[in-house]
C-alpha cells in the first residue's frame, strides 16, 4: 500500500492536539507506520521559522512575509519529511498544512487565493489524501483557547480575523468534499475523538481496498 | 525631488562594503537624505531571517525554502523601510536586492526566473532606479573573501555555484543597461570606489535635471 498524507486542520481551541494523538494511535492500531509533523515546523529550519513567525515581538510582520515564511517552512517539510516518508510507504499525519495558509493568510490576512495556489504548485507539490477539519463557532474556540495561557502572535488576532479563517476553511471543505471530513468540534472531546477515529477507520479500509 | 532606490550587487569578495560606505558618503555630500539597508535583513524580522538562512547549521535547506525566506525578508524591508522612505522623499541604498535572488537562487540554485519574477511582482513591487554591479572573476573574489574568516552557509558553495551567480548577474545587467552600471571590481579598491562615486555623481545630476 502506498503512503498517504492525512492532515488535521481547525481554528483556535478546536482540540487539534487531542484529536491528533487519537488519530495517530488509530493509524498505528491499523499497523500503519506513521510520521507525525506539525506546521509551521516539523524540521529544524521549520521550527526556527515557527518561532520567528509566532513571536509576539514580530507584531509588525506584513501579510506577504507571513505567507512566504509559512511556505518556506512547508517547502522544507515536504522535501525533508513528507516526500521521503510517502516514497517509502509510510503515512504522514500533519497538524496543519496548506489549507491553513488559505484559511489564515488567505481568509484571515486577505492574501489572494491565486497567490497561495501558485506557491502551493511549486513549494508544496504534495496534496493531502484526507483532511479532517475540526469546526466550531469562533467564540467557543476562543473561550477554550483562552484558558490555555499565553497567546502567540496569530492567536492574538481579533474575533473577526478568526471568523474569516473559519469561513475560508469551510469554503475549502465545501469545494473538495472527497478530501475533507468536517467534524463538529463543539461536541465533548470524547465524541470528537471518536468521530475522527471512525473517519480514519473508513479511510484506511478504503485505502486497503484500493491497494 | 522624489526618492530613489539605489542597489549594490556583486559576488563574494567584490568589495561591496567599502563601495557601499563610499556611495553613502557621496550621496550625503550631494545633500541627499539616505537610508541604508542590507539584504537579507534590514528589519528586525529580516535580520532574524538572515541569521536563519545564512547559518551553516541549516546546510540541508532546500532551494525553494531559501528563495521564500529571501523574499520574506525582502517583503518586510520593502514595506517597513523602502516604501516609507521613498514616499517621504528620502533615498534608499540597499546592499543587495531582488537581482541577488535572480543571481543566487536563480543562477546559483536553479530556481526558475519566472518563479522569481512572480514573487517580485507581489512581494517586492519596488524596482531599483540604479544598480551598481561589482563584477570580478570568481577566483579573485573567492581569494579575497577567503581572507575574511569564517564563511556563512552560502559562502561555502563551490566555485561552479559562484560562476553561475556571476553569469546571472551579468545577464541581468545586459538585459537592463539603463538601470545597471557594471563596475570592474578587479581593480584596486580606490579605483572601484572612485568609479562608483562617479556613477553616483552622474545619476544624481540626471535625477536633479529631471526633477
Amino acid at each position: 500500500m502506498r503512503g498517504r498524507l492525512v492532515t488535521l486542520e481547525g481554528g483556535e481551541g478546536a482540540g487539534k492536539s487531542t484529536v491528533l494523538a487519537a488519530v495517530r494511535e488509530s493509524l498505528q492500531a491499523h499497523g500503519i507506520d506513521v510520521v507525525v509533523a506539525r506546521e509551521p515546523g516539523g524540521t529544524v529550519l521549520g521550527e526556527a521559522v515557527r518561532k520567528l513567525v509566532l513571536d509576539p515581538a514580530h507584531a509588525g510582520v506584513c501579510a506577504e512575509s507571513e505567507l512566504l515564511l509559512m511556505f518556506a517552512a512547508r517547502a522544507q517539510l515536504v522535501r525533508e519529511i513528507i516526500q521521503p516518508a510517502l516514497a517509502s510507504g509510510r503515512w504522514v499525519l500533519s497538524d496543519r498544512y496548506t489549507d491553513a495558509s488559505y484559511a489564515y493568510q488567505g481568509g484571515g490576512r486577505g492574501q489572494p487565493a491565486g497567490r497561495i495556489a501558485e506557491l502551493e504548485r511549486w513549494a508544496a507539490p504534495v496534496a493531502p489524501d484526507l483532511t479532517l477539519l475540526l469546526d466550531l463557532p469562533v467564540s467557543e474556540g476562543l473561550a477554550r483557547a483562552g484558558a490555555r495561557g499565553e497567546a502567540d502572535r496569530i492567536e492574538r488576532e481579533s474575533g473577526d480575523f478568526f471568523e474569516r479563517v473559519r469561513a475560508a476553511y469551510r469554503t475549502r471543505a465545501a469545494a473538495e468534499p472527497a478530501r475533507f471530513r468536517v467534524l463538529d468540534a463543539s461536541r465533548a472531546v470524547d465524541e470528537v475523538r471518536a468521530a475522527a477515529c471512525a473517519e480514519i477507520d473508513r479511510f484506511v479500509a478504503a485505502a486497503r481496498a484500493s491497494a
